[in-house]
C-alpha cells in the first residue's frame, strides 16, 4: 500500500502508454484527468492484490471507444459516480476498489481519477498487461469471469446497466452504444470478488508501468537515450528504426483501423517496415517477414526521446523506434490465442512467440 | 373491464394492422403470439383508462426494430419477464398493467401476450393511435413523460436498463442496440403513473381496433366488399386504387425504408400513385400532388378483401386500395408536427390536414 504522488502518476502514464502498444489512449490526456481528480479529491492509494479481501467487490473502470474521439470529448466526472451508484445498488454492497482493465495512457489513468473521486483505492493489477481493442480481451474472460452487470455512462448523463449472456455480447452491444453515444463512453465492467481477481489479474502492472515510465524519463537526461539499456530492462526486442512514410487510418465502428509504413533509418536504411493496427498495433513486418504479432506487444516510440507514440500520434515524417515485448503468459494459452491471436483480427498468420520469430534476425 | 376472447383478439389484430399505417408488424404473427400466450396463461382483461388508479405503475411494451426481422426472430417469452423483474426492482413496486405504445399488427398484440404471461390487465389506450417508427413519437413525449428507465431485452437473454437524458437519446441508443442485437428487441418503456396516462394516452384504441377489424371481417361476407360503408365508419378517405408496379425497399439502421409505386385501376386507370415509407407509410402522392402526409395515416389494403397490407407485404402485381385517415388531434399541435410531421422525415412538404388536402380532389 502506497500513496501515488504527482511524479508517480506521470511515470505511470508514460510507462503504461508504452504497454498500451499503440492504444489505450493519449497519456497526456490521461495524466491531466488523473492529476485534476487528485488535486480536487486528494491522493490515491495503490494497493497490492494480496491486500484485497476475498469477498470484496472490485469494479474495473475504463474508457471504451476510438481514442481519437476522447481527445475532443473528455469525461466530466459524473460518469463513474452514476455507474458506481447503479452497481452498488445492484449488488447491495459498497465497491471496495477500482482498477484498470488494460494498460494505456488513458485507461491506466481513468481508474486513478475514479479512485480519487470515489475515495477508494486502486489495485496494482489489470486484465491485459497491455491494451487490446475489445472488451472480452481480458484475462478475466479466459478465467470465466463475466463482464456484466456492466455500467455504460457518457458525459451527457445517459446511463445503462447491461446484463449479457456472454462477454462477446457485452462487446457487441456496448460497441454499438459507444458509436451511438458519440464514439466514446465510460464503462464499469467485470465486477468481481477479490478472490476472482487473485486468480486472473495481471499483477503489479501499475508499478511496472511506473518503472518503465521512470526509465524513459531518466533516459532523456542523456543526449542519446541509452536504448539498449532500456530494452534490457523490459526484455524488449528492437524491431526497426524508421521514418513514417505512409499512414492509412480510418475511424469505423468505434475503432481506429489502419496501417503505418516506415522507411528504415540508421542501420535499417534501405529496409521497410509495416505495422497494422486496430486501436492497438497488431502485426509488424520487416519487408515481407512477420516479426511480431498480437498478443505480443508492438510498441512504437519516438526515436529521439523514446516517448511512446499511440496509433493516433503516427504522423508522416516522424522518426520512430519499433519495439517488441513478450505478452503475459496467460495470452499464450490456447484460449488466449483464440481470443486475441492474429487470426481473430483477420490476419492469416499463426501466432509464434516473439522470441522465436526474432531468432536469427539481424 | 372485459375479457378478450379469441375472436376479439383476431379482430383487434386485424383492425390495429390497418391503424399501423403500413407498420406495427404483421398481424398474423402478432395474433399467433397473443393467442399462444392466452392459451398458455389464460384470458386477458382489457380495462379502461379510468379504471387505472392514479398512483399505479404502468409499463407499455413493444417490439422495436425492422418488422421484416421479426418474421424470422419471434420472441420466446422470457423477454418481458426479465424486463418486468428489472423495472419492478428499480421502482420497488409491482407493475399494475401494460398497454401498447402504438397500434399495429404486432405491437398491439405484444402487450396482450405480456398481459397474459405476467397476469396483469391490458389498458384500452396507446401513445400514437397509429404506428410510428421512432420511440419518441408518442403522445407521452408531447406531454413530457420520460421514456426511461426502459428495459431492452432480446430472445437470447441479454437485458439492459437504460436511463437517458431525453427521449431522442432513448431512441438513438436503443436503435443502435437493436441493430447490434439482430434487428429487433423487446422494449418496456415509458413507465408512468395512472395519472400521467390519463393525461396523454390515446383512449379506447384497442376497442376501436376491434371495431375496425370486425367491420373488415364482416365486409368480406360480401362478394364485393362495401368499401364506402367501411370508410364512412372510420371517417376514411379513398386515396387510390392501383396495382403495385415497383417496390424499392431497404433495411438499414434498424428500419425498413422504401417507396411503392402504383398504376391506377378501375376509376383511377391512367393515373399513378406513390407512397414513401420508413416502417410506416409517410407520404402519398397522386401524380405530383401530395394527398396525405404523416402524421395523418396512409393505410394500404388489399383491393379485393380490404385486408391491411404492411410495408413488408407490398409485392409487385398486388392490387391495393390506399386509404387516408385523420390522425389524433394531439399530433396536429405544433410539437406534434415537429415530432412526426413530414419535415422530420426529410420530406420538403408542410403538414396540411388530410381533409384540407382532399378538398376538391376527384
Amino acid at each position: 500500500m502506497r500513496k501515488l504522488d504527482v511524479q508517480a502518476i506521470e511515470d505511470i502514464a508514460l510507462g503504461a502508454s508504452l504497454l498500451g502498444a499503440g492504444g489505450g489512449g493519449d497519456p497526456y490526456i490521461g495524466k491531466l484527468m488523473a492529476l485534476q481528480a487528485v488535486k480536487k479529491y486528494g491522493e490515491v492509494t495503490l494497493i497490492d492484490v494480496e491486500e484485497v479481501p476475498d469477498d470484496a467487490l472490485i469494479v474495473p473502470t475504463a474508457m471504451m471507444g476510438a481514442p481519437t474521439v476522447l481527445v475532443e470529448k473528455i469525461a466530466n466526472g459524473g460518469e463513474f459516480k452514476r455507474a458506481f451508484e447503479k452497481l452498488e445498488k445492484y449488488y447491495g454492497k459498497k465497491i471496495y476498489a477500482t482498477m484498470p482493465i488494460e494498460a494505456g495512457g488513458v485507461n491506466s489513468m481513468i481508474p486513478l481519477a475514479v479512485a480519487a473521486q470515489m475515495g477508494v483505492p486502486i489495485i496494482d493489477v489489470d486484465g491485459m498487461g497491455r491494451a487490446f481493442p475489445e472488451l472480452q480481451m481480458v484475462t478475466f474472460h479466459l478465467q470465466g469471469v463475466h463482464s456484466s452487470p456492466m455500467a455504460i455512462t457518457d458525459e451527457k448523463g445517459n446511463v445503462a446497466i447491461l446484463e449479457t449472456i456472454s462477454n462477446k455480447w457485452s462487446e457487441d452491444i456496448a460497441r454499438a452504444m459507444t458509436v451511438a453515444q458519440g464514439g466514446s463512453v465510460m464503462v464499469s465492467i467485470y465486477p468481481m470478488t477479490g478472490k476472482q481477481l487473485k486468480q486472473c489479474g495481471i499483477r503489479n502492472i501499475m508499478s511496472y508501468s511506473q518503472e518503465i515510465g521512470k526509465a524513459i524519463r531518466e533516459s532523456n537526461k542523456y543526449d542519446i537515450p541509452p536504448v539498449k539499456q532500456l530494452l534490457d530492462k523490459i526484455q524488449g526486442f528492437e524491431i526497426f528504426k524508421g521514418k513514417i512514410v505512409d499512414v492509412l487510418r480510418e475511424t469505423r465502428a468505434g475503432f481506429n483501423f489502419g496501417t503505418v509504413k516506415l522507411d528504415g533509418v540508421e542501420e535499417y536504411k534501405g529496409d521497410t517496415c509495416e505495422v497494422g493496427f486496430q486501436n492497438e498495433n497488431l502485426i509488424a513486418k520487416r519487408g515481407d517477414r512477420v516479426l511480431v504479432t498480437t498478443p505480443d506487444l508492438i510498441c512504437i516510440t519516438d526515436l529521439e526521446n523514446i516517448t511512446p507514440v499511440t496509433t493516433d500520434g503516427l504522423k508522416y515524417g516522424r522518426r520512430v523506434l519499433v519495439i517488441g515485448l513478450k505478452c503475459d503468459t496467460q495470452w499464450r494459452t490456447e484460449k488466449g490465442i483464440e481470443t486475441v491471436g492474429p487470426r481473430y483480427f483477420g490476419y492469416d498468420v499463426d501466432y509464434i512467440p516473439l522470441e522465436e520469430r526474432m531468432k536469427g534476425v539481424k
